[in-house]
């Protein structure tokens, strides 16, 4: 049975508190694509002063749905249950027992309260298609398929008409965006392996999303407690958190006390795909030792999360022991915690990384309850002196054979990228892992641009995370404030989404996504017509865009001034724009002239003629505002 | 006589008081070259706990030199007054008497406390040389020259051997960074154009510095008042304080009452070269009514500002009349101030805009005090929407063309650009920019790659910094948190700047500057090496990484701890990468294998004749160090 074993539990904690409740100026709302009555996307709906209404995509879940009722030690309703016997493949047994190691040993003065679990686990049958690149090679639309399809369509249909030329207007490196999203591409994409949809059987309370680079980029926030710090209570509420700001996928990289417990919350109530890095437990299962890993405690750490539901797992297969040298004359070395742990085992054994030789086996159990691979970079470069050198490059060529290997045992895979490039070395990142992994999805963490800025590395890796996701990067892991110096709290969880919501969205923009320039030019408008209201909620943060705002001009009716504290009241750039648009109005009316005419005139044959031109119009053109 | 009024002064207020001492872990150094006693060119220098010391650009000027005597009444040493007459050509006059409209007409009862003027201004002298560009057109290596070579070769002593491989190693899209900066090198940029040294010969207070793209990349912050807030003492703290983190230049934007003094406070206190629109004053006098504007107020606020000692002039003579309405289509219409200003006078007058009929006028006053122009983008896209289009680049051709009359009259003059435009628009801006305006230094604001992040525009244009500064543009100015909701405050200032060091060091990174991977590389070794208390001084803010750090790890020991809140004491990759370290050098020592055989053997012919190498060196290759 996975119920948790009522003796271990001795500290009757209250229940985490989390954060509920729409953003400011928003609602949740739910939309249905035709035919599809089971489907119901949540979109974050912001209601204009004009009247007019803006959607944006939304994985912040139930939380933000003034309407859900939250009980954190119940879950989140399964959406997905349904879908994943309905169509069978699939048989739910006893599972795995949970054992003291698995919480790191902790004693029970230390122990946290258990997730109480009611569900069996489910794992695929032999011979049916269990994961979803194996129902798209079947042909096969899931109901995933469909959902995401939709979710991914949102701004699309009011940007029907121009979304040829948004298309065009882009560079997208050889993406291949489509101008509308079907169930049909979303399908097409992941069975090639461009995409995938992390969605562990056993984890039926998210939401389905996709990676890949033909749809929205999307961002990771890490959340996890270590050895050092943090409580359950916080972990729980630090993914909530971090995907009511608007973190798509969230990896829960807890180390020491407590690890198995903590994750348990986290999945029962994570409306969004969840990511671990099982080499972490496994080691908290051999005292910390890395030389005691075997494949034994590696495969029983899988199996276990399997089954409690994580929906992708880091696995540094890829940190051969015939590359660890490679990294002995770098200024930083391994940085990868994974990645050293590896090479830790794979020296002091002197053999070859397990995760490496039995790589077809870890397929093999992944593969059974959908869990996507998300092979590690363990060698990334961890100083700007080390990127792109050929220990990391060698390790992607290895990740590029083993993507192949997945692929072939019907597991959906992605691949890890750096860590720390300078500029002008990120591109040829992207291009070597398109090539080398067969255009599986990239996920890097940043890169950040420099080494000298630790306080402010949430800003150095966004400026390399922007470039990243342009040149063809599907999911960029956020860096925070606290990065090289401690673990984020929930201010620095919240800097490091925001810096990454802007960095999705500055690569969608570039790549000419058809639906992404409606937001910027919403708030615009918004913006130009002195809309404060509506400027504060379409931006990514409106509480503190106003708290911003309000700090130079507090009062009410100052939100509906036409103006701002930059100019004040006396003079304001954007009233005066007002009249050059009557006046353009004006000229138009009256046939005077056209915009291109204007400059060839005013270039080539000096003003007296068009001075003359504009006099004729008289003086009722200037229109005294002030 | 430029002495103020005693008259007119009614409030004693306190001098302002501004932030004094050296960084954390800093000190101010001075280096004289070779044969030029009386350059004395200040660095910060890092004392590392190894024994070792690096220094890095410094503009912060006294302030943060401990043993300097600050005087805020008095201002600063006026370290360039003896080069300046020395060189001759120049003459002392009477200067333009000080009038209520210089400081917006207020009252007795607001007035600011005045700085007390006790020289009287210099102005050039027909027939010999008066700026920079016309002593480097004449042959001349100004004492400003010299001073600039050493202080643009902080670094590059210790980088001497790998700066070609470090130049070969970056992409600088054609700009022709040297090894080692001579001050002939200075000269010769200057004298075609490429690089300006702005430095009003009534500033001898300021440090010379250089703003071209064959230099390193420079920033800018923006202070000022407004009609609606803050005050004298504010905004020459903020000034202090904008230096004290890296800002090369400071931009003076007030705007409202006390514009006079204030200013006089900010220059005469300032190392750095100051800016300023000196249409935002003209408008004050003339009520803030842009119809009013005439050449007169114009040439009267140019000449007081020439004489305070303001080092470059943003112009906004590029917005002309036929240029106007092709704005009115705009998401966002004309943001500029400057550029809206002028729109209005053209609109309302329908004339062409004076400052463009009377460019050779202002060159030629601008010329005698050696003002560097900025020339204005007043038709700059304010959203995504307006990137790139006509109404830009018809104002940055006319750009162009009014270099070219500026260099004829022997000024300096660089080029602001862009503002908001998505990743992919922002190359063109560049090329276009170098291509119409023969190289001159391209001065940018952001760009923001994205609208729909107010509260974070210091996030979204460092994106847009980096890259643009990368492709070439010399001199980077800043955007604060609060952009497009208020004025910035103290820490608003810290953001902005902070954000543009990040961006300005990855462009110098990105273009394979020959010494500016030494900082990263230093602080990635303390990194590596646990040597905490350097990686915070190597930092670009010390105190807040020393902060972050001491959030999980708050004791004196953990400084000195192999390990942090990251992974924990148990277990620290950077530790296990000291082992591979040991290991390497053991194979090494035994001649067992390079690493390109270890990489081919490994990936060619399986691990089980290299596992057997590994074997030979027994088990003592492993040590425990846990």
């Amino acid at each position: 049975m996975n119920v948790h074993d009522k003796t271990l539990r001795t500290q009757a904690t209250a229940a985490p508190e989390v954060t509920t409740g729409a953003l400011t100026g928003s609602r949740k709302v739910y939309s249905t694509p035709e035919g599809h009555d089971g489907v119901r996307v949540p979109l974050r709906q912001i209601d204009l002063s004009n009247g007019e209404a803006f959607r944006v995509y939304d994985p912040s879940g139930p939380y933000t749905d003034d309407a859900a009722k939250i009980d954190v030690k119940r879950g989140l309703d399964p959406v997905r249950a349904a879908w994943i016997t309905g169509r069978g493949g699939v048989e739910a047994y006893e599972g795995r027992a949970i054992k003291p190691e698995d919480n790191g040993g902790v004693g029970d003065k230390h122990l946290a309260e258990a997730f109480e679990v009611t569900r069996q686990p489910l794992r695929g049958l032999p011979g049916a298609p269990v994961t979803q690149l194996e129902f798209a090679r079947a042909g096969i639309v899931t109901d995933e398929m469909v959902y995401i399809a939709h979710r991914e369509n949102v701004g699309r249909q009011q940007a029907a008409e121009e979304a040829r030329a948004r298309l065009d207007d882009g560079e997208s490196f050889g993406a291949a965006v489509p101008e509308f999203v079907t169930p049909e591409f979303v399908r097409d994409e992941v069975a090639r392996g461009r995409a995938i949809i992390p969605a562990n059987i056993n984890h039926p309370e998210s939401e389905p999303m996709i990676i890949g680079r033909n749809f929205l980029t999307k961002i990771n926030a890490n959340i996890g407690n270590s050895a050092v710090t943090s409580s359950v209570e916080e972990e729980v509420e630090k993914m909530v958190w971090a995907i009511r700001w608007g973190a798509d996928t969230v990896m829960d990289l807890s180390t020491g006390h407590n690890i198995h417990t903590t994750r348990e919350w986290i999945i029962r109530n994570a409306p969004v795909p969840i990511g671990t890095v099982p080499i972490y437990q496994a080691l908290e299962k051999v005292d910390g030792d890395p030389v005691k890993l075997d494949w034994e405690v590696y495969k029983d750490t899988l199996i276990e999360q399997c089954e409690q539901g994580v929906d992708y797992f880091t696995i540094h297969a890829g940190v051969r022991l015939g590359y660890i040298h490679l990294t002995a004359d770098r200024v930083t070395g391994i940085v990868s915690r994974g990645g050293s742990i590896m090479a830790k085992w794979c020296l002091s054994r002197h053999k070859e990384s397990f995760l490496y030789e039995r790589f077809g086996d870890i397929c093999d159990i992944m593969r059974k309850y959908d869990v996507s691979f998300s092979l590690g970079d363990g060698l990334r470069p961890g100083a700007i002196a080390d990127a792109n050198d050929r220990a990391q490059f060698a390790e992607l060529e290895t990740l590029g054979e083993l993507t192949k290997v997945a692929w072939d045992k019907g597991c959906q895979v992605m691949i890890e990228g750096p860590g720390h490039v300078p500029m002008h070395k990120i591109k040829v990142n992207v291009e070597k892992q398109l090539r080398e992994c067969g255009e599986a999805p990239f996920y890097t963490l940043g890169p950040l641009v420099t080494d000298i800025a630790p306080a402010y590395d949430h800003i150095t890796s966004a400026i390399g995370a922007g470039m990243i996701g342009w040149f063809g990067t599907s999911m960029l892991c956020y860096v925070t404030p606290k990065e090289h110096l401690g673990l984020p709290d929930r201010d620095d969880v919240k800097a490091g989404v925001m810096a990454y919501k802007i960095a999705a969205h500055a690569a969608d923009l570039a790549k000419g996504h058809p639906a992404a320039q409606a937001r910027d030019d919403a708030i615009s408008h918004a913006r130009f017509e002195f809309r404060w209201e509506d400027q504060f909620n379409l931006s990514l943060d409106p509480d503190t865009a106003r708290d911003y705002h309000d700090q130079t001009l507090p009062k009410e009716a100052h939100k509906l001034a036409h103006f701002c504290s930059m100019c004040g009241p006396k003079f304001c750039s954007m009233e005066i724009t007002q009249q050059v648009r009557d006046y353009a109005a004006k000229l138009n009316d009256k046939g005077v002239l056209s915009s291109s005419e204007a400059v060839e005139q005013a270039r080539k044959q000096g003003m007296d003629e068009m001075s003359e031109k504009f006099r004729e119009l008289g003086e009722e053109v200037y229109i005294e505002r002030e």
